[in-house]
C-alpha cells in the first residue's frame, strides 16, 4: 500500500479523516506511524494529498489532510476484455488498475464459459476493494468505471459507442496487421484495446469488431494467457504515449 | 496447452513418442485428437514439430514425429530478479517462460526475506513443470536456465560476469535516469534485466548494481508489484528489439 485512499464522504468538514480496517492496520503494522508523521493519501476519483497522523488507536488513525489542487489524469486507455474464469479475473482486477484503465468493459464470447459470469466478482461490492488495492499500489486515484455485458454482439452494435465514443479501438490477435507502435503511432486520442479469451474471438467475433472499427494489432508469435496478455499489452499501449 | 513438449530422451530412436500424465489428457478431453491428426510437438531445446497421432488409449498417445531442422532461438533477455514470495514466484514461473527469458538469476536482497527461499519451486523439480508450461502456452521450446544465490554481492561481485558475460544491463527503478526505449535504443545485444524486491533495492544494492554496469530504467511513476512490474518490463524489453 503505496497510498491510503478515501471516498470523498469519509472526509470531514475540517479536513481530518479516519482510516479504519485494513488501512488502520497497513498504518500501525506497516508504517509503523507514530504522531505528527506524514503519509501519502488520496480521494477516490480525487487528488492526491498528505495526511499528518494526529492520533493512533483503538483500530483507527487520525489525519489531518491536504490535498494538491489537481486530480491525476483518467487514464487513457480503456479495455474491452472477454470474461476470463473467476480465478483468473480475480487476480486481474488490482493488476489492471494499478497498470491504469479509465473503464473496464467485460463481455461475453462465444469461447467465455457462461457460468464464469456468476460471481461475486462483477459486482462493485466484489471488484471494488481489488481496484482500490491496486490504486493504492500504483499511487492512482482514477477508480476504472466497470461495465459487465453478457450480449457480445448487442454490446458492439449499440451500446459501444455510447461507452468509448471517440478514439483508437485496437484488438490484440495473433494475425494481427501491425504491431501497436506502428498502429498507435504519436497520437495522444483515447484508445479501446479488445483482448480475447483463451481460446481467442472467434471468425464472426473478429469480424464485427472490424466492422466496428478495431484494427488488428499483434503482439508477436508468442499465445499468452489472458493475464499476461492484459497486462503485456496495456504496458505497451501506454509506453507509446 | 498450444505445444506438446517432450524431452530428447522421449523420442524413440525411430522417431515415434509417447505422450502420457497431463499432456495425453489434454490430447484426449481438449484437443480430443483422433488417429492421423496432427498436433503441434517440440523438443525441449531442441525444434518444433509436428506430430501424427497413431494410437490413442491406456492413457497414452503414440504419435510419429517430424521436426524443424532449426530450434528456435535463445529469448535475447534474461532476468535478475529478488526473490519474491513464494507464492508469487508459483505464478511467475509460467508468465516468465512464455513471455521469454534466456535465464533467470534469483537472488537475495535486503528486503526479500530469508524464509522466501525455503521452498521445492525453487528447486528444478519443482519449478520446471512450471517453466514448461509457460513454454507450452507460447509455443517455445527454449527452457530458461535457472540459478539461486542467497548472497547477493557476491552473486554481483563474483559470479554475474560468468552467467552474464556481455551485453546491456538495466535496472528497473522509480528513479531511472532514461526509458527503456532510450536506453536500449536499437541495440541488439543481450539484455540483463534487473527487477527488485517489493519494497525496492536499498542504497547498498542500488549502487553496486551501478557500480557493476546496471543503468537505472524507469517505467513512470507507477509502483507496481513484482509480478506486474516483471510482465510489463519484459514485455518493453521484447518489444524493443
Amino acid at each position: 500500500m503505496n497510498l491510503i485512499l478515501f471516498d470523498t464522504s469519509d472526509i470531514r468538514a475540517d479536513a481530518t479523516v479516519d482510516a479504519t480496517g485494513v488501512q488502520a492496520r497497513h498504518l500501525v503494522t506497516v508504517l509503523k506511524v507514530t504522531k505528527d508523521q506524514q503519509v501519502r493519501i488520496g480521494v477516490v476519483d480525487g487528488p492526491l494529498g498528505v495526511g499528518t497522523v494526529t492520533a493512533v488507536g483503538d483500530g483507527r488513525v487520525t489525519m489531518d489532510c491536504t490535498f494538491e489542487a489537481e486530480s491525476p489524469e483518467r487514464p487513457r486507455v480503456d479495455l474491452l476484455l472477454a470474461l476470463p474464469r473467476p480465478k483468473v479475473m480475480r487476480r486481474l482486477w488490482a493488476q489492471l488498475s494499478a497498470l491504469g484503465v479509465g473503464q473496464i468493459i467485460l463481455t461475453n464470447a462465444s469461447k467465455v464459459e457462461r457460468d464464469y459470469f456468476d460471481t461475486h466478482l462483477l459486482e462493485a461490492d466484489g471488484y471494488r476493494p481489488l481496484l482500490l488495492e491496486g490504486l493504492q499500489q500504483a499511487r492512482d486515484t482514477r477508480m476504472p468505471v466497470v461495465s459487465v455485458h453478457k450480449q457480445f454482439r448487442k454490446l458492439i452494435e449499440a451500446d459501444l459507442d455510447g461507452l468509448f465514443p471517440k478514439g483508437r479501438r485496437i484488438v490484440a490477435h495473433p494475425d494481427g496487421e501491425a504491431t501497436i507502435a506502428h498502429t498507435l503511432g504519436h497520437s495522444t486520442e483515447r484508445v479501446l484495446l479488445a483482448v480475447g479469451p483463451e481460446g481467442g474471438w472467434n471468425d464472426f467475433e473478429l469480424a464485427l469488431l472490424r466492422t466496428h472499427g478495431f484494427t488488428p494489432v499483434t503482439m508477436g508469435p508468442r499465445t499468452l494467457t489472458t493475464t499476461t496478455a492484459c497486462i503485456a499489452l496495456l504496458t505497451l499501449v501506454h509506453y507509446q504515449r
